[in-house]
């Protein structure tokens, strides 16, 4: 049987993934009126008077709403709110079995900016967190812009910045493997929705200098006809030489290819006109941008994909759950930009410099020492940028 | 230490009473590939393509949310949302212990009708059902019934129709005891909010036909000024002969008291003042409308309270779990007026003829036979009545 059908079949016998249990015995009328009445009339007083409670009283300190509007599940597409749900609570048992949090899938019947934000405004104060999935661009930089401006608790929408994180990872190593520094490495994006708009940013974050992103019609650059505003954003912080053309013009010469994109887009030639010793990352799933196989074979010096059957896999599930524990951890009441840096820094310092190769730039999936080293790293970060407010 | 200090410190102990676990194991990159990517695109797919799957394959089929705008916490008024959650989450501890139903606690920062109604409206994909609780009157009203036109998944206001279930049981085992029938029972309610209006339409369903709201201003009587609608129409529905008065006025002669008010409303005169063998249910929490010593000196023949601490108490416990489990079971789209009914006869037949007595008329809240025995009833009303889809 295939991945496929015996997925299906397990999803069947599971009936559902995810399982709300009591966090103490319930047997005795004693233990009912401790947990209820009378007794839970005292934990209700003490956050009405004092809200900051309902972080000591109840599991909000621990909680994150894992969100989608169903518009963008995998590489699917728009298949609606109910069908993303699979999704979603997988996400919440990755955030329980890699980092302790409770995650709770919600998927929201609307596509409507305005209206989501406003759903998980009046919400938010049942979450410590709002992890936000599968919702396409360019709405998605939308509703996470105005839910991070209206909350006063973390929003981080995944695809976008837990890849970046990790991709960075990759980055980081992959330049110190083969001696390079971001101000001098010259790297081509593949794919401008949300994953690769977010991937441009954090690498500019890093101090790279000369990033050109790609997309069906080509390199994006300043005053291009049909960019949507973050596109048109990214454009103009991006490019700096302002070239025009076709992915395999952008990729003459270049050191480093993300791709977050399509299958089949590049081929060993296009990998052989790059610079020596090509760092080539294609993420688009399940079917990369090229195998690696066919990446080697052009030249390619390290490969990662997003695909746990081949080397260096690109698998966020290195980011989000230390992430949001270490945000959560601190009360954090944003996830910024200096804690996205910290994440990658800390996953890339797991891989040290005798284990370094072409073969092994990120730890695997598994290691158990990434969840805690992130979430240290992330909850420093946010003491140390100032959103911490534990 | 009291219960109130202790129920503190259990609270701050316990972090959350809830806590959301996966339902498999996520500890190779083979269960990653089940429970997440890739896998998990087969059954988004097949929910894409049927949403009824949903059902099927994730935990909606379970799944219940206990919803609150924070206005009528227990007796402790508008706290506001945040301020719910311990009782919320309590509930959802009750729902998983009781029925195995997995509950999920959200409080909604809004206390506009059409506001709450679409929030939930928008979530209802995520859900197989709603508990609402602990939303003051008239609006919990509005909000259930504008929910209900709305939505294909069972909505239930448990302090309206679980207190009434619950109530309605107690009564058909104080009649049968005192051998009295419903057409000639006259009851008196004191209390016309919406666990009092919900009283006397249930009682109205089991076919009394005298029955007495009193609120502060006294009888209710069609034509009364500040009647709220939901008030207007009961007061339509009741008091046959049009009395006015007070509460003592009321009790005159009367056969059975409710009080679902406030504490110290009853005196012993008061109940002697009532019909032969009286029976009195003064159900106000903690501290009842009339103490049980208080009442049986008065002569009441059977007496019932919302304390665990006293014979015959009417716990909604015996209700809400066992009635989603029954709605649950069977999908139902509705939960109407026969599945309450038929829950309310469930509990009474707990009791067998031989252990009926004045001082056990409802089984206990532990009672392991009350769940299976509700939701049982409840299913077979739900098909009986055209709201089962299974």
């Amino acid at each position: 049987m295939d991945v496929k059908a015996q997925a299906l079949q397990a999803h069947r016998a599971w009936q559902g993934k995810i399982e709300i249990v009591p966090r103490m015995k319930i047997e005795t009328a004693q233990d009912l009126s401790l947990a209820y009445t009378p007794g839970v009339a005292e934990p209700c007083l003490a956050i009405r008077d004092n809200p900051d409670e309902s972080y000591a009283l109840t599991r909000r300190w621990n909680l994150v709403a894992v969100v989608t509007d169903g518009t963008a599940v995998l590489g699917l597409g728009d298949i609606g709110p109910e069908a993303g749900m699979p999704v979603m609570e997988g996400k919440c048992c990755l955030f329980k079995a890699f980092a302790n949090v409770d995650a709770f899938p919600l998927c929201i019947r609307s596509k409507d900016v305005d209206e989501i934000v406003h759903t998980l405004s009046l919400l938010a104060g049942s979450f410590g967190g709002i992890n936000l999935e599968d919702i396409a661009a360019p709405r998605c930089f939308e509703i996470e812009r105005k839910l991070k401006a209206a909350l006063d608790i973390p929003v981080f929408h995944d695809d976008q910045h837990g890849t970046a994180v990790v991709a960075a990872a990759a980055l980081i190593n992959a330049l110190r493997l083969t001696e390079r520094t971001p101000e001098k490495t010259r790297i081509v994006i593949s794919g401008a929705g949300a994953a690769g708009i977010s991937l441009a940013r954090h690498f500019l974050s890093l101090g790279v200098r000369d990033i050109i992103l790609c997309d069906k019609c080509g390199i994006l650059c300043r005053g291009m006809a049909g960019l949507n505003p973050a596109q048109a954003a990214i454009a103009g912080a991006t490019n700096p030489a302002q070239k025009t053309g076709t992915l395999a013009d952008a990729l003459r010469g270049a050191d480093v290819f993300f791709g977050v994109s399509a299958p089949n887009l590049v081929t060993p030639e296009m990998v052989a006109s790059m610079a020596e010793r090509p760092l080539v990352f294609p993420m688009a799933n399940p079917v990369p941008e090229i195998s690696p196989q066919d990446a080697k074979r052009g030249g390619a010096y390290v490969v990662g994909t997003g695909r746990s059957d081949y080397p260096n896999q690109i698998n966020n599930v290195l980011a989000f759950p230390g992430i949001f524990r270490g945000a959560l951890d601190v009360r954090a009441r944003d996830i910024n930009e200096a804690m996205k840096a910290a994440a990658s820094q800390a996953i890339a310092a797991l891989v040290s410099p005798k284990e370094l190769s072409p073969e092994y730039i990120l730890p695997p999936a598994f290691d158990k020492r990434v969840g805690p080293a992130v979430a240290a790293a992330v909850a420093k970060a946010a003491r140390e940028s100032g959103v911490a407010r534990l």
